[in-house]
């Protein structure tokens, strides 16, 4: 780490700094600049004690940290991308873009059933859809919960397709476990720690949601969480930051698809119908994230999406989500991806 | 609800937007503008599906909502500020201005004692200090968990403080209200809803954080999740939104401190400590908080802020605490509250 | 517009809106809902004042807008992109993506002309230099002003290159624009009225950026005062927000390409130089772009970005270009566009 | 500057690097760290080549920047606020806090005159009033201009008052600065250079906004810009920031105002209106302010403000601001200034 010292610190203030830095494990190297004394503290920041603290001397006026925080999830030079396999011959991070689809929540079986046939016959190979629903309000419909699961185990005994669902709780890990090929963690829940650590325990491959406020290394320090504990499975999911723009729900951040492809090895996948907010954007925005170098996408879909139960307007309907299937596929070619 | 239809939508599609309108038991009232047709859907917005899923409608422009969403802790015409009794004395949100202070991280009996100590001859009436500290990376120091919460017990029974703690987990709820006077939600899981209502269940009062991208709307719905389980015994706690600036740790919103008294009826406490992530601030910060109307304050304090196991930078030391309750006295008299 | 009461406004208290709503020239409809009553104002939006004012009513809550403030630029139902001649058979929002590349600032003839010649050879129409450049420091390069310029046509007249360059001051309008086929208005300045009104009355077409915080709306507002005054040759530029997100300069809201395509006629241009502030990002920036539906880009290149005046870590060389005009083909042909 | 290098650079690529820090002047320090090698350029880098384009390179990481940005605008320890005269016996940045009150824009003599006697009645000293609006839509009403300037006159005669309004282009400087004390500079134009160095060059002291998305060092080099042409009469206007927020106009930063104070030796005004848009909380803010050491406040007022011409929501009447004059005396006391 690097401390700079404020300008014309004291010598004694200067060596008060050093010895802080030796007691906790670094070696001191003392750098004396035109105007400021920078110290560097050198040792592996990964395992000794942060110097964070030392700006809490008067003559300190900032640290500076030099390596990275993040570890397992990194990208080594020239290593390939994890490719997780979620059954059924589902391989994420490979050379297929895999498409993930389905309604925001689980509504009935009627609903569930016609969609996964649909999405399935345009292409996807995951099937989306909410059992537990973090909602804002406690007066909005939370979701079927333990019935919703159910008619997701029966959409994937029909279709074949792979389940992707959220958990929202440590208490409700296993249950959801039983079912979901992937567990869903949440943008609220992304820095919910301990949910992670329970989601990782049960192997099940993650899609860890960016939360609403993270930075990029905040994400793959929460993605650490869950390879720390001996997951490697996890998928990261961009769907959107939380900005001054109101036009559209989230801002898509696709600069950060491009970006995590670089700094991790994780597969990305990117969610265009919780960032937009509005459906109309939803196939142009699929397009873009293929562009980048997304290894899937999750969109939500609906048979009737004025009728949705939550998030009607960000729904694609089953026409426009086959053309949208289309549409994708000379995108994912000039990305030499498979579709 | 007021939905906006597009200009120049023709009869009939106006007519179809009417009837779902009336399907889920609004009264349709339809103004013919000049440019564009509105529908006033009314009906109590508390109790009725949303209209937001119309915009999946081509003419469908926007929905608006009329009613505000929130509702149990709306403040009423008139109403006073609900008082919240922590035990030993400790009154919330009534004349007197409570100072919580206390360490980050619990890191020792030694750490604890002496803070405490120091806290309650300088007027503090509750003790704050992490036993699970919910950490950005996993290789950060975590909390001494059940070990921390049995030294703030410690620290309760030698100095009479009420303790403010924060509970990370479902699964650590009875064991931390076991200790806890009151019960800490961090900016982290302030939409956890499941750990709300959990938390709310235990009938502890419950200091809620404002999560770093948390609209006031939603943070009030968030406060609502635990009214409505029952527990009227909450405080909201500003601690600073994520924004572009970085000069402080968040961008501390006082604004809303006006705002949510307005708006609702419960106490509010102000973190200056997390908001500005730098100890120099922190007086300044409390005496702007009383001034435009906090109920309470909560400061970080440590005996030693340049060795401390986490957020060092942004604590007090005892000196610097003393000045500062010294210092907040005139303006908690200008704000007419005792202190 | 809408306007909104207070829950139980009486009787009077709602008279007085309804007078004030028609002395501005309105017909005001009134809607008693279950909780609040809603006054609809009906009239033009955009030729009637604005009610904004009454919300300073106690009894009013809110005033909503329903039409929306963007006239020249919106696009009909229907109606194609307007396409921008910019001279030398270079045509803007047509079925050709236009690249326009060159260094962030003009250093010396030898680094203009050089990176013409190779921006050229690799298929570039349109060359960008700054002569006159906006730096946050007044210690910082602020550009080589009108002898920029002088090299600026030197190099038009080598290789035909069109030339985009930007202007900064209403007292640079006229020398800017006799060298300029096209006038940048850089982000600092997308609100700078004066400086918009005189750069459109010299009829060259105008490439706005848009400004840093600067929502979708409020970016469409300022290219209305461009065609207010009779110049319709604007070209919106998305070159990224500001947001918490510091792993990149600024984050490139691809979404509001598809957005503004769908909301104006204008063409659209992305720069992914200035939104990554890095090199390494631009050519997977300018794939997404492109797949969303771009009209061109502009990227910066200089013969040596180590030893660049200004922004040398954004801007890519000669090779890097080369490897990125041939990487977009595929993509452009995707999104059914000539490269 | 420290330039980090990637892990694992080979000696030649570090030797490379070295070479060119030393080409631009600095001495070279390199440092072996565990895992990164990292540079120390030792050299004043105020009046250095920022190293910032090193970024460029493959094998650097990133570059940081050890000394501030600015230089004139930085308090020395022990250093007074810089005490402004804008005449009449107005000082700002003294002991008493000074209040700067009017309309949002001047409309009428009869408007400007009234609101003139009362806020000097209420104990304002210095009166605002706009001539010169910049409104987002063309269509808006874009202030009175000359005839304003001149209302402005005739109110300063009559009341004494010293007068502060915005000056939105170069072309206008003079004949603004013919009449305003105190020329203010708008957030929209807070980064136009050639604007703030027209301005400056008048010599009459400059009321800075902050830009809506401007950092706090972007603000101070903005104030830089202005001192560095020889005008040392800059005061920091603190306004609101952008940010997700939407229930107040702008997120007021009043850490922003105790930071501010201990990095500059320029006084600091707050503006609630704008940053609140809305006239209820304009009081607390103010309180806040001054809680937090601002020197000077400026306060929308307008005589009847629902028939306001512009932003009727932020502005208080004659009776609130009467009010809020007495609420603030207390708060200044306990501050220790004078009111």
């Amino acid at each position: 780490m690097i401390v700079v010292l404020r300008p014309h610190s004291p010598p004694d203030q200067i060596q008060s700094v050093i010895a802080e830095v030796e007691r906790l494990g670094y070696r001191a190297h003392s750098i004396t600049g035109e105007v400021q004394t920078v110290i560097a503290a050198i040792g592996d920041e990964t395992t000794h004690h942060t110097l964070d603290a030392l700006s809490a001397l008067p003559q300190v006026e900032r640290v500076l940290r030099v390596q990275k925080r993040h570890k397992l999830v990194s990208r080594l030079p020239g290593a390939a991308t994890t490719v997780i396999d979620a059954g059924g011959g589902v391989r994420i991070g490979g050379p297929r873009v895999v498409m993930m689809a389905g309604p925001c929540s689980v509504e009935s079986e009627e609903q569930i059933l016609s969609t996964a046939r649909a999405v399935k016959a345009a292409g996807a190979t995951v099937l989306r859809g909410g059992a537990f629903k973090p909602r804002t309000s406690p007066y909005e419909f939370q979701g079927l919960g333990a019935e919703g699961l159910r008619l997701l185990d029966l959409a994937r005994r029909e279709t074949g397709l792979r389940i992707v669902t959220e958990v929202l709780s440590e208490g409700d890990v296993d249950s959801v476990a039983a079912v979901a090929d992937i567990l869903q963690i949440g943008a609220r829940n992304a820095q919910n720690f301990r949910l992670l650590v329970a989601a990782a325990k049960t192997g099940r491959p993650i899609l860890l949601k960016r939360g609403m406020s993270m930075k990029m290394d905040e994400w793959f320090l929460a993605a650490e969480y869950i390879l720390s504990v001996g997951n490697p499975n996890v998928m990261l999911c961009e769907r959107g930051i939380r900005t001054f723009e109101t036009a559209t729900r989230n801002t898509l951040d696709l600069a950060a698809v491009a970006l995590a492809k670089r700094e991790t090895h994780l597969p990305i996948i990117v969610d265009p119908s919780q960032a937009a907010g509005r459906a109309d954007l939803v196939p142009a925005l699929c397009a873009g994230a293929v562009a980048l170098g997304a290894d899937g996408l999750i969109v939500e879909v609906h048979p009737h999406p004025a009728e949705a139960m939550s998030d009607g307007q960000q729904q694609v309907d089953f026409a426009l989500f086959e053309e949208l299937m289309r549409g994708i596929a000379p995108f994912a070619a000039a990305a030499k991806r498979e579709w």
